[in-house]
């Protein structure tokens, strides 16, 4: 193998220079020449791309965002831009091209596998975790960190102020967000979509609990997680209806696109580093249309197409957890 | 002296609880029994209050929020609370109350003093940094950084996918957080209270410098920082705005109420420990009607009612550089 | 089931407070009293303990160190004083004692256990992470970031300056701390117990590198991580061999005691409030002389003897890399 | 003017690159060309330059250390070594030096001033603040900031084990970083250049104390931050003399080089980019020798040699504080 490509696509998460850093250093191992593509798969298809040579990579392990940026690209969908594409990749003499992305990037890639001779390889960068094949997708741990400093800093003032907050949290799709800096910021109501039921049911369960918490106590310093898009009118619309309904002081915090930055923490780091080097150790292989991960702390490759076909599953034992902890502050 | 009373009042702010820990500690020294009213001027009104030993503000100055809970308290601009409030101080032999709040709680200070023979004190404790007397107050270090980390963030995100954000800070009569907060993450354009003309010249400011960057680079990083309510819609109408006169991508980015919260940085803990110590000074030599303050790295003190009667400036030297470097950015 | 103990023995781990919390929740889920002892066993031979409620545990979560204090004890290891506690807890009524701790602890609670009737549950908190039966023990997260964010800082000067920094981390039986931190901050060099040849083959490697980059490049930035305690004089007498024998200047780091305490990140909340329900339920199911732990995200108990008998790997995946990247950056 | 100059020296602090940001954006308002300089004065003598546009400080206001690396240079001592970097600076058509470091930096420019008629400017950059005619220098902040979080962190295993911990912080000369931390940090006892007695004295105050804590409480948490070089064998003999005296715990941390690095907080960007501009400004207007600073809020100038002849005073406000509170512990 002489020459591989790679780019990154969809949403940045951090940790994807890590990851660029560990294929450029591996490949760099075996004589591999890396060409990095700019703008996700527009610059594919535009011819914006670059040689990486490892000292191209130095010092950027801690760097959130992409060097390479990132875009997504409704042209791709088209059989005429694959074939454009593969005409470019062949032209330049790339043997495998390694997407970093979610499973839109990975359809992606599959599309282009269609009108291509060359490797496809995936690996899994986004922050929200939403990807079957690896316990963990590149900027999650990131993510979480991110949003658990926030609610910690809200509920100094939720309970300075004994208000109600609502902090709504990145994850249309999946919970894991959500859930996971619910837990670990000891949140008093997690709505993901995983769990949810619908509104009404999740409104009387919060309004009950509200209830129950300002009978007993006299007061309320009460945080509710909530992932964006599973309300009509999100964390603000809910917050209007609580201060209707109890007389409360309630307020929206939406995290927005603050998750998605920041230096990547350790965790993110080793996974980008030893997916990206996995990577290009199967590429070396002959693989073909796969996504590499990490599952039970060992590498490994699972079909491209298996990473959205089949639903990841929230954590059950925390699940659990959470609604017992919130069952208990529900009793007298 | 033998007593004295502690609330903490209006918006919390990082370092009230370093301030009550440093009231406390000084009041010992003197052998002056200090009381903390909880919630604000309800607490007042109440009665709700307990006694603040040394071992009881142990290990507070790192926390967040304020130990005395705060509230906002309508009632208490009637006389007949007042009253009520003057009439529980004298049962408990309180013969000064310190006051950490904004001017709000300083004008309820005075209200109360109107009715009450004992000395009231306030100590500037707000993130908005609005108060005149003090070159910064009590939070106001911690908002700013809180502002930046996030700021920083985002610009990975705008830088990996070119976009256009617009964040929204707190401050809604005062630009300190926001003018601070933009130099420091190197925003590209800053809208506050004070420097803001009207919004139509704004928009064509921003977007004529939107259009002159992507005529030259041929796309578009870039941030917005605004103070919130000076625009209808707020950051959300914002970015829909310049996305419909430009196509390209904005997102808003609203930071809330994380701003308020977090353990407080090292110049607020400072700040508050030097003005918590010197208003019980003032509070033995027999002050009245003052708020404490820093101006060039002295302790000061100043009739409580000039605390609202004059504006404070923002630095003129950081306003022309924004100014100048944001010139510079226009230039072909 | 009526009333159960715990302890927190040993060095003290960021996220024993979140552990604390869930035991707490959840034997209250039961109706079952919790009595916490104060400085490890020392308490229980004391006799100094108090009763853990739901709102004694109220916004611990995210506290650095332990509420119950930590502490050795060697008095404990004689059959006297394990008779002694067995009284103490049979007096109180306790059927179960949780252990908060590394394998010294462990053992402490075994030793225990010969003497008395009750149940004995050892839950893995150690910043080592070197407790067989869990992927991870609480603190471990946190210290590895806390490290992490040491050596990028060491780093910033290391490239303003092209020096040569040692950097002296925690974990003197085991490298998890060591070599993840190493990986993440992208160390050139690590050196961890289970990887150590001798010292001087070490040396040699790193003086065989450090002349390479001096002669390719000139100048030379170099950064190695190394655990206490494996190299007589420890990072201080390493920098100055280092020195020495290349004249570059050599700087020693000494992480030391930080790396034990800060709020605990996500993923060591997540992991403690999960241990902490699962030995409470655990308990309830009659098991003894277990250590709880997650394997592969599950919860899972085994033997508690087995704690130490069997010894942790490091990720072998990860030294590959490590080592493949150190062999990359040697060549030519 | 047409063409200045800029220099990193001396060891680096956090700003320096917002630093260099400011200095080339505004050159590039007055259409003035920036020649930066590497390794501080080696790269005047060696010829190791680069041309600096606004597009190459794009993103480094946030980044550590400096990218115009830094170095001491003992060399540019001798008169031929001035006589030859006036040369080069001749050849280049240089105008002006600006020169971001400390004093012995601030000595370097006025020694090569007596042999080359251009400007020399000093702009304070150091973590020690021990520079007079600016209140702060930069990278002051966040150096305190980095100390502070530290010790919160020691804190938290003092608090757990009820040890004694001793932790030792940079500034060898000058004790802004020991004292504003320690006070910052709450610690029990602090000992700089400026307030030391002799270390008789210092052992006996701290004995005296330790004694009392100990009779009082029957244990004891206790946390002294200590400048560097003060004590012969530094924390680590002290520590060892205190566990001798008193059979307590005693344990030294030494937070070394991690003071140094680090993204600048958001003071010390403000400070470094309102100096660099300002620095500029000065040179258009044709001062020469000076070091620009700022003092109560205001953009200054003043004297070049002014920076060391005078020394700058503790904060003597925060110095009472401390030895009040300090005393007050000692209280029965």
């Amino acid at each position: 193998m002489k020459k591989i490509a790679i780019l990154t696509s969809g949403g940045d998460a951090p940790g994807m220079n890590a990851c660029i850093r560990a294929i450029v250093l591996t490949a760099a191992r075996f004589d591999i020449e890396v060409i990095g593509y700019a703008h996700g798969y527009n610059g594919l298809l535009n011819q914006e791309y670059a040689s990486l040579r490892p000292r191209d990579v130095h010092n950027i392990i801690q760097r959130g965002g992409t060097i390479l940026r990132s875009a997504r690209c409704d042209a791709f969908k088209s059989e005429n831009a694959a074939q454009l594409a593969a005409q470019h990749l062949n032209t330049l003499g790339i043997e495998a091209l390694l997407v970093i992305g979610g499973d839109g990037s990975f359809r992606g890639a599959l599309h282009l596998s269609q009108f291509w001779q060359g490797q496809v390889i995936g690996i899994p960068g986004t922050i929200d975790n939403d990807i079957v094949g690896s316990d963990a997708t590149i900027g999650y741990y990131t993510a979480i960190e991110t949003a658990l400093e926030s609610i910690d800093k809200v509920r100094d003032t939720a309970d300075a102020h004994e208000r109600v907050f609502v902090v709504e949290v990145m994850g249309r799709h999946a919970g894991f967000i959500g859930l996971h800096a619910a837990v670990a910021s000891s949140a008093d109501y997690v709505v993901v979509p995983e769990l949810i039921k619908d509104t009404k049911t999740e409104l009387n369960a919060i309004l009950s609990q509200l209830d129950e918490i300002k009978r007993r106590r006299g007061h309320c310093s009460y945080v509710i997680v909530i992932s964006e898009n599973l309300w009509a009118g999100g964390a603000t619309e809910l917050a209007t209806i609580l201060h209707k309904e109890t007389q409360l002081e309630c307020r929206p915090v939406i995290l927005g696109h603050v998750q998605r930055g920041g230096s990547p923490v350790s965790q993110d780091r080793l996974l980008a580093t030893k997916l990206g080097a996995y990577a290009v150790e199967e590429a070396i292989a002959g693989k073909n249309r796969i996504m590499v991960g990490e599952i039970n702390q060992q590498p490994v490759s699972n079909e491209l197409a298996s990473a959205w076909t089949n639903t990841k599953s929230l954590d059950g034992y925390l699940v659990k957890v959470q609604t017992d902890f919130f069952n208990l502050s529900k009793q007298p």
